[in-house]
């Protein structure tokens, strides 16, 4: 191994160093000639930390062989991967240890089996675009500093408007569902009351938005941070299978009304977290129409389902939206983060309700066409290249590419589905709309137990226990929770290519494995 | 080179092909057999491209003989980096073309001659950093998928603290020092207000904020986001140095007060965008703690001064603030975003001004202290491992290596300085405090002119030419703007290690070579 001393910022080579004493400009004790970086020291370290993250981070990570995660409590973590931070440095050696326990003791995300959250898999396309994003580090908000990356992402969101059947349109991405969320709750106040931005909330009327009490959790959070109130959020009513009510819609809205209070926005969730359910956004988009209210949908997770021609029929009616959120990094790969916010309008309203127009970055007087700087668009300042990775993507594979994947996610899914009804023991909540699989694993020992409060109970605290044991074990991981009055059960997301049928067989014969003492 | 033709998802050997089909499960149509994607050839796809990476992303990015840029207008770049996205994917050989080329036209904001904006330079150990956690593709909100970079970021934060000079403190990790900022209004408003949370700003007080005009435009950004209005902002006058008056800040104080309103929070910044001016922090604390008010320091730019036992009196007082954003990914290298909001109080406020408790994520039933799953105290639900990569750095350089490029990047603005002072046609705006260099070139048709209108007129239209003709030439990068009534002017931005006395000059000849005919 190369490099087991780390290039101090002072070491220079010998021959430098003289030829520096000769010239050397001193100002405040430093001396200013030459870099006080050893680059090639650096590159090597890059190279030697390269070959350790193919190794570790790309093909065990997601070997199927491989342990999914190497569990180790808090405190114990805490002195394997030596935290501390020095007043010295330390050599590349002990370096790339470090870089070493860190993969070691992360969890698997791209893994065949994680089906813990709403992302995983590796892309490998999607890799190369961020690996050449971090190493260019752009900011993408001038067209002088980010040319390439602003106008794939104009290409991106073009495409993905495309997609959504609006004629025209704008977007922006964003770090994150959530805030895309708040986008579209922003943009909405200021279309009916553009005086907002200068005045704030003070004064005005008690707006309140429409969601089901499906929605993601970033609703309340959003309504919190806008200075809207979680109390001005009226959760609508969702029926058995998790889909909101278009008639609750209606008499929340009259209610509102009633009050005194100013409907503004209804948010639609197109794939809601826990069970994959889609709004009937037709009908929603009627009441909306009907109401003069905004259509924000939010389909973060289900979107992508867009990219089918066999499954888009979930979205029906999303081209009525006035905004749409979409995370590509979710079903299709993206990498975390990667979120449009995209919008019907196509007066410029995303500038108009963001801009602040800082002059020593918006110049007006430039040489090109200052229409590319769209970073005034956005309410950050610095932000991320995070479209290219996509657009990488979908390039290598093209949008047929993009289509395979969802429907093998989906259909891989049903596979599962037709494996839980077979079982003894395995109970399935609800047909899937998505790739949400939500499922009980009974153990023995509750089979023949009466389904009273004694039963739900003891049900409750099985999938706690068989979590612990799977981490432990590092052979899976799937999330469980609570939901709606429903006791704890498995929520299985499915989404990676690297998946398969045989890895479906093993994460039901693993649950009943850990499970069949209990 | 390997790997010609894209591993199409369809793709597999044909031995595999043989004998999937034997055992072939079909769902929809879809065969359900092993995994969809050619993870061999992605893996080979990502060692060509990391080799394109190594070479024309880091080797030639950094490289002083090489360009900063390579300019082409917009209409242009769309044909040469052919953004279309199709129905079918390209081969690898044209993906690593593409790859190519994003990167050549982009611009190197690593090279020596970036001046441009508040980031720059290439760290190695941060870079390595990046490459990991893109493998990993974490999430960061519970210790369950994130245990390694959760406790990095708890770690970091703490030592962050330490530079602050709290004995405690919370914090974390947001996408922007924008969104920092964000996060510094809600939290002070929740605090004297928290039934913000649900009932948001309706029929409450009219909530009023007080910042520099000379703050960055995110405060803007922010109080139009957060309801708040940019009426509500009310703007201190700053003196010549660009330094909030404290007495001026007292004045409008008071005149809130007199109007009715409700003073809540009074946001000083520790390294303005343009002048690189610190406000007296103690100064304006005192202020604070007579009227009871949040000091909130916008140190995303000046924050890295605290790394120096040298500098750090710039920000005397900031002990006393109850929050602080700070960017490691500006002065101190991290790469874009690492930016960290971190604050004085330890009663959880974070986590109880933004919780919303989702049951899917934040099971308070799981085998290990949930406290440890701190994703409740973001905004955002997915979030990325930002402090890791700052965490490397720290790691590799030791806080006296951070100390040290914090000290060169002054010692050598210093140097500029000078220079700027001894050459004609150079005229500096006013002495720096930190690595914001403002000056003006005065071509040498200008130098005999008396200062009056038409002077400032034409003087107004020089740093516009001079930018097209460094960007077409792509020599280096510096940033200009008008400021309080200045004509246009340029600010040389000095941060990187790899930078020298040497890149100084060559700045300062460069403009005047580029602008003498003007």
């Amino acid at each position: 191994m190369n490099g087991t001393s780390s290039p101090t910022q002072t070491q220079v080579d010998h021959h430098t160093a003289e030829m520096m004493k000769k010239t050397a400009v001193l100002v405040d004790g430093v001396v200013l000639n030459g870099p006080i970086i050893d680059s090639e020291a650096g590159e090597r370290f890059v190279e030697e930390a390269y070959r350790i993250i193919m190794e570790d981070a790309v093909k065990k990570a997601t070997d199927v062989k491989e342990k999914v995660c190497e569990w180790q409590p808090p405190e114990e973590l805490k002195k394997l991967i030596d935290l501390e931070l020095r007043d010295r440095g330390e050599t590349h050696q002990r370096l790339l240890q470090l870089c070493q326990n860190a993969i070691r003791y992360s969890v698997k995300t791209s893994h065949p089996r994680f089906f813990n959250q709403l992302y995983a898999g590796m892309d490998h396309y999607s890799l190369v675009a961020r690996f050449i994003t971090e190493a260019l580090n752009p900011s993408i908000y001038t067209y002088e500093v980010s040319p390439v990356f602003l106008l794939v992402e104009e290409a991106v969101i073009k495409k993905m408007i495309e997609f959504i059947g609006w004629e025209g349109g704008d977007g922006i991405f964003s770090p994150g569902g959530s805030i895309s969320n708040m986008y579209a709750l922003n943009l909405a106040r200021y279309k009916f009351y553009p005086e907002i931005k200068e005045r704030g909330l003070y004064g005005g009327p008690r707006l309140v938005m429409f969601t089901s009490e499906e929605c993601h959790y970033s609703m309340r959070k959003a309504a919190s941070f806008l200075g809207i109130g979680t109390d001005n959020i009226y959760f609508v009513k969702a029926d058995d299978r998790g889909k909101m009510i278009p008639e609750e819609l209606e008499k929340e809205i009259q209610r509102a009304k009633q009050e005194g209070a100013t409907p503004f926005l209804v948010c639609a969730t197109a794939g809601t977290t826990v069970l994959g359910a889609f709004d009937p956004l037709d009908k929603i988009a009627d009441v909306c129409e009907k109401y003069g209210l905004w259509l924000h949908v939010d389909a973060s997770w289900g979107g992508s389902a867009l990219m089918s021609r066999k499954h888009r029929k979930l979205l029906y009616g999303i081209q009525r939206a006035d905004s749409v959120a979409w995370n590509p990094h979710k079903m299709l790969m993206a990498g975390i983060q990667c979120c449009a916010l995209l919008i019907k309008d196509t007066s410029n309203l995303l500038q108009r309700c963001h801009s602040a127009k800082a002059s020593y970055l918006f110049q007006q007087d430039k040489f090109y066409d200052v229409k590319y700087d769209t970073g005034d668009k956005s309410v950050q300042c610095s932000r991320r290249a995070d479209a290219f990775k996509f657009w990488l993507t979908w390039k290598a594979i093209g949008t047929a590419g993009l289509e395979e994947r969802v429907n093998r996610a989906l259909a891989l899914s049903r596979y599962l589905v037709g494996e839980i009804k077979k079982r003894e023991g395995f109970q399935l909540l609800m047909e899937p709309e998505y790739s949400n699989i939500c499922f009980w694993y009974i153990p023995p020992s509750l089979r023949k137990m009466e389904e009273g409060p004694e039963f739900w109970e003891k049900l409750h605290q099985v999938a706690p226990v068989i979590k612990e044991r799977m981490m432990k074990k590092g052979s899976m991981m799937v999330g469980y929770q609570p939901h709606r009055g429903k006791v704890n059960f498995f929520r299985q997301i499915i989404i990676s290519p690297q998946v398969s049928r045989e890895d479906m067989d093993f994460a039901l014969d693993e649950i009943d494995l850990l499970g069949k003492d209990l």
